[in-house]
C-alpha cells in the first residue's frame, strides 16, 4: 500500500493517533472515486472523511452510510439480567439514530434504513420478547423519521458474535434535494450562529468509559444518578434523540443551515470538525443530562475532561446565519427538541472557546477522521 | 405485533420454517413504506422480500442493501493457522459480491459500498498482513464493479465479537436507471431463456456444512480435493464470482433481462423464486467445481440434495428472451465469465425440471423471504 498522506481535505487529521489500517483503508476507498465515470457520475470530494458519503447523480445527490450502535447493547444485557427489564426498544432507536444523524449533516433526507442484526446464534432471536421489542423500536425510529424500514440482516453468526450477544448496526440511504441543501461547510461563514439541539443522556458515545466506570461502583448500574432513584443503568439507556425531524423541517421552513455537526465521540471538540479557520464562541451551555454530570463527577473528570469526551447536553449542533437563530430553535422545539442559540462563529485563528465554562480548545485537540 | 400475513407477495413462504422475529421484522418493516410519501416518494412493494430494495425516486430507482459475509472468514482464519497464508483479500470480495450480486437483481447499477468490519477488540488490525489484504481485495472488488467504496465502519467491539474475530459485512446502494431496466419479476414470460453463469466453488454459501465437514476429514481444511492436490480449505476460498460487469455489459449491449437470481442459500431451488407460475426446464448443467463435487461425496449428498443446497457450478441465473440467449452468453465471457444456455422457462405448474439429472423440484421445495 500507498503510505502517501491522503487526497482530500486533512484538516485536523494527525496520522499518529490513527492506526495504519485505517489510513490504509481511507487512501484505497478514495482511489476508487473514479469509478463512478464509468457510470456517468462523480462523488463529491468534499465528503470523503465527513459523516456520510456524497454521490451526484444529476437531479440530486446519493447519501449513503453504515453505522455501527457500538458497545451500548452490552449495557441493555447487564441491566436485562439486574432488573429483568428489556431495553432493546431503546437500543434500536439509537442504532437508527447513528446512522441517521450522521447522514443528515450532509442535507441529506434519510429515505431507507436496512437493519443489520447479527446475533451470537440462532438462540438470541428466540428470546420473543427482546426480539419483539429489538422490532418495536426499529419501526418506531423509522417512522420517527420519516424512513422507509428497506430490509436488512439477521445472521446467526456462532463462532464470530459472542453466545448472547448481538452487533447492531444501520445502513441508511437519502438524497440531498434540492441539491442546494447539500451541506458540507462551503457555506459556513463569520457570523454564523451556533444553534445546540439537546441531547437525551450519552447517546451512543462513551459507553465504554460508562462500562468501566459502572465496575466501580458499589452499586453498579444500579447506583442512582439522582434524587428520584433513575439508576445509572436505565438513564445510560435513555435513547439517542433522532435529529432529522428538525433537519427536515428546517427545509421545509426554508431555514438555510450552513453546516451541522452530530455531536457523538469527542464530544463538545467535534464543534471544531469544519476544515476552515473558524473561532467558535460558546456563551451558553445547556444543562447538563444528570447521567452525564454524574459520569463526570464519579469518573473524577474535571469540566474541560468531560466536555471534551461526552457531549454534556448537546447532541446536535446547527450553524446557521444570525437572523435564522431563533426561528431554527422555534423549529426545532416544535418538533420536541429542546434548543438554544449558544454562541456564534468569528472569524480568526480556529478554536473552541465555551466562555460559561473558561474553556478553550484549539485545532490540535480534535482528530476524528 | 400482529401476527397477520404480511401484505406483499408471499408467494414460496412457508411461515412454519421461518421464525417468528422474521414475520414480525418484515411485517414491521413493510408498515413503514408509506414514510416514503412524506417525502413525494413511494417504494416499488414487488421489491419487498426481493433481494434488495427499490424506491421510486423520480427520474430513477433507488435499490439499497446490507449483507453479511456469514461464517467464511472463520475458514480464512483456520487455514491461516494451518498454512500461514493470508485469504483475506478473498474474503473481502466475496463480502462485496454477498452485497453487489443481490442488488444486481433488481436491474440496478451498484454504485457505492460502505464497509463494515467490526473486530472482536482493536488488537484485530495490528496483524498488519491481514488488515492490507482486507483492503486490497475490497479495493479490488469494487473497481471489478465499477463501484465508489464510500467509507464504512471499522468498530472494535470486544464483547459482543469473538476475540481475534471480524464480522464483515457490505452495505451498497445504486441506481436502477433508465427505469426500463427494473427487473422485479414482472416481465418474465414462458419462452425465455434460461442462461446461467459459473461460480467459482463454493461462494459464501453452504460454510457451515462445509465447516462441519472439515471436522469430520482425517485431514480436514488440508484434505485435497483434487488430484492436483488443491486443498479443501484453499478451494472453499476461492472468492465469490462478482457479477455486475455482466450485468451492466447486457445493458449496454441493450440484452433486456427479464429476471435474475443470484443463487446463493437453497442452491438451485433458488431457480424456482420468481412468484409467478412457470415451469423451469433445464437441459444443460454446468460443470461442477472440484470443491462442491468433493463435498456432496464426502457428505454423501445424492444428486437432489447437493443441487438443493449448493450452487454446483451456477452462481448466477440470467432469465432473458430466447433470440437474446447466445448473445448474453458472448456477453458474459466478454467479462471473463463462462456462461451456459441452460434450459427455458415454460407455461405450467411451478417447478424446476433438471433432465440430466432425472430431478423435479416443486414450489413447496423452496421458503426462501
Amino acid at each position: 500500500m500507498s503510505t502517501q498522506p491522503l487526497t482530500y481535505d486533512q484538516a485536523g487529521v494527525n496520522y499518529d493517533v490513527i492506526d495504519p489500517l485505517k489510513i490504509a483503508a481511507q487512501q484505497a476507498a478514495a482511489s476508487t472515486a473514479g469509478q463512478l465515470a464509468r457510470h456517468g457520475f462523480s462523488e463529491v470530494a468534499a465528503s470523503r472523511g465527513e459523516s456520510a458519503y456524497v454521490v451526484d447523480v444529476g437531479p440530486f445527490y446519493l447519501a449513503s452510510i453504515v453505522e455501527c450502535l457500538g458497545s451500548k447493547s452490552l449495557v441493555a444485557d447487564a441491566m436485562a439480567e439486574l432488573t429483568g427489564r428489556c431495553f432493546y426498544e431503546a437500543v434500536a432507536q439509537d442504532t437508527i439514530a447513528m446512522a441517521v444523524n450522521d447522514l443528515i449533516t450532509v442535507g441529506a433526507t434519510p429515505l431507507v434504513v436496512q437493519a443489520y442484526w447479527a446475533a451470537g446464534g440462532s438462540d438470541w432471536f428466540l428470546n420473543a420478547d427482546r426480539a419483539l421489542a429489538l422490532t418495536r423500536g426499529w419501526k418506531a425510529a423509522c417512522e420517527r423519521c420519516g424512513v422507509s424500514w428497506g430490509g436488512g440482516e439477521t445472521p446467526a453468526l456462532a463462532g464470530i458474535v459472542e453466545t448472547g450477544r448481538i452487533d447492531l448496526a444501520a445502513g441508511c440511504t437519502g438524497i440531498v434535494s434540492p441539491r442546494e441543501r447539500l451541506s458540507l461547510g462551503e457555506n459556513l461563514q463569520a457570523g454564523d450562529a451556533i444553534v445546540l439541539l439537546a441531547s437525551s443522556g450519552i447517546h451512543a458515545n462513551g459507553l465504554s468509559l460508562a462500562r468501566k466506570l459502572s465496575e466501580r461502583l458499589p452499586q453498579g448500574y444500579l447506583t442512582p444518578v439522582n434524587d428520584e432513584g433513575l439508576s445509572f443503568g436505565a438513564a445510560l439507556l435513555a435513547p439517542t434523540v433522532l435529529y432529522s425531524p428538525v433537519t427536515e423541517a428546517l427545509a421545509q421552513a426554508g431555514v438555510p443551515v450552513h453546516y451541522s455537526v452530530n455531536v457523538t465521540g469527542h464530544g463538545w471538540r467535534k464543534l471544531l470538525r469544519h476544515p476552515g479557520d473558524f473561532t467558535y464562541r460558546v456563551h451558553t451551555v445547556p444543562p447538563v443530562p444528570d447521567v452525564l454530570s454524574f459520569m463526570a463527577r464519579e469518573a473524577g473528570h474535571d469540566a474541560r475532561e468531560a466536555y471534551a469526551t461526552l457531549n454534556m447536553g448537546a447532541g446536535f449542533a446547527l450553524f446557521v446565519p444570525a437572523d435564522q437563530a431563533e426561528r431554527t430553535v422555534t423549529v426545532a422545539q416544535a418538533c420536541g427538541i429542546e434548543a438554544w442559540v449558544c454562541g456564534a462563529v468569528e472569524a480568526g485563528t480556529k478554536q473552541l472557546i465555551v466562555e460559561p465554562l473558561d474553556l478553550v480548545w484549539s485545532a490540535d485537540d480534535l482528530h476524528v477522521r
